[in-house]
């Protein structure tokens, strides 16, 4: 029986596992860790990281909380339901180098009162210049871990990333996409104890899809021109969190722990009227890439 | 009769006005204009500023647009209306130094084909150090445009404005506040004239309340620690500007033209993880005195 402890308990295994990896390729800082609890019940362990080798700024955070019903959820759930539970795993990574691509990714698990209960969550990576064979890569590790459970996952999440990690205002994407999933329940296919598999190796994919890329990147030199660039991208990254990201709406309407629903901002970000980049210049190059339906798997 | 077009054209005046008074404070920069035109009817004028001696990133707008109602504001209108006309003068200063406050002042007119019709606007000033002198100073040009209209206009869009400019998550205001008001319409005690002509005295009381306090302050020497803090504080604004403001927010759900409505934001910001201010420094008098229901008017 898989029960919320047994899968918060996992995914704090899951947390440990990625902050070990993620020091050893920093080589320099160590995660600090807020441990904090809820208003209502539960709590977290907010782990950051800041001014390293490899990393500006970055956290990776455990919750495990409940709370009432906010009123924008009662259209997903069964109608008597009053309270939720939620546990999770949530990264953004905000490297130094420009060369060196953001990453993100979450992993969550949703109950309510009157027994509705699912899974979410998805790995996504916003380079600040798109390295094609690095994406490909990246794509190809999310396809192995899905295709061991079905093999229509892939397809299915990698669009719902598409959709999800877009920034309608900009009529960009935010990066390369990932997968994206929410709402796995349960049925005659697949247990639940399947889909926390499921959920828990998407969460230990996280290094593997993620430190190569990393590791060959961050030595490579960069000037100012690479700085603002990815200062400007950064800023993409902020309006997409504050305007759009679900989990971060969600903190912040249910009055969340404001410091790690927020620690997924960036130290620096920019902002220039009307930045135009110079055509076939890599910023150019990129921009293209920043659209849903890219096939990276060729 | 008071028209849509007399309406826009004295706003243009107003957007005159101001660019040229900015720019002599400046001393060193000057507003570039791109004219648009928005994709249904209309268009406008934005005007932005960077890298001066006193400002590093600003806008002037003027814009007139027409559309299709969005679905969040019929229940403010008449059933019977489809479509809206806007009109409207929007302003955000971000100086380089952290003793000039960041500015914003609104004023606009907005009308459905069903005949609904009413104004709105606001100033409100975000100092990065609050100087109380000059808040009061400040507040009392408020007032004293409220005051030439009715006696009860200052408390309440002083009242209004602590509500609007107010950052939940933080539980911060975004600044010192100022007056915001909404769905002004003409009644008994106010006719569409008069309420016409508070609104464009209210954009020309920016200059008044404003330039002296940039005047005043722009040569005060400052160091890192002003400018990091400064950073944090243009964070918070984004912060405001993304996940509250309702012009910004209509903005983007209507496709409005994003460079101008994202002008708003600064050059740079920064985020810091769980930042906090040493007890009895300049920055934790100043966050004492960032909530609701102060009276800047001793």
């Amino acid at each position: 029986m898989i029960t919320r402890e047994t899968i918060a308990t996992e995914f704090q295994n899951i947390q440990d596992e990625i902050c070990q990896g993620l020091e050893m390729e920093d080589g320099k800082a160590a995660f600090i860790q807020d441990q904090w609890t809820h208003e209502v019940a539960g709590g977290g362990k907010t782990r950051v990281i800041a001014h390293g080798h490899v990393f500006e700024k970055g956290g990776v955070n455990f919750s495990a909380v409940e709370g009432s019903l906010p009123v924008f959820m009662k259209e997903r759930v069964d109608d008597s339901a009053t309270s939720f539970f939620a546990t999770g795993v949530s990264i953004v990574m905000h490297p130094f180098s420009p060369r060196v691509p953001i990453i993100h990714m979450n992993i969550r698990y949703f109950e309510t009162d009157a027994g509705d209960a699912w899974f979410g969550g998805g790995i996504d990576l916003t380079p600040i210049y798109v390295d094609e064979q690095q994406a490909q890569f990246f794509h190809q590790c999310l396809k192995d871990v899905c295709d061991k459970y079905d093999s229509s996952f892939y397809a299915r999440f990698k669009s719902w990333a598409d959709d999800y990690f877009f920034i309608r205002h900009r009529m960009e994407t935010r990066g390369i996409g990932g997968i994206f999933f929410d709402y796995l329940k349960p049925d005659e296919q697949m247990s639940k104890e399947t889909l926390f598999n499921f959920v828990c190796d998407v969460g230990r994919t996280f290094l593997k899809a993620y430190l190569p890329i990393a590791h060959a990147n961050k030595s490579i030199a960069f000037g100012d021109d690479e700085k603002n660039w990815q200062l400007l991208r950064r800023g993409r990254y902020v309006e997409f969190n504050l305007v759009y990201d679900r989990g971060t709406r969600f903190g912040l309407e249910t009055a969340g722990r404001i410091e790690s629903i927020l620690m997924s901002l960036p130290e620096h970000a920019s902002w220039i009227y009307n930045h135009k980049v110079e055509e076939g210049s890599a910023e150019a190059e990129t921009l293209k890439l920043l659209r849903k339906d890219v096939d990276w798997i060729v």
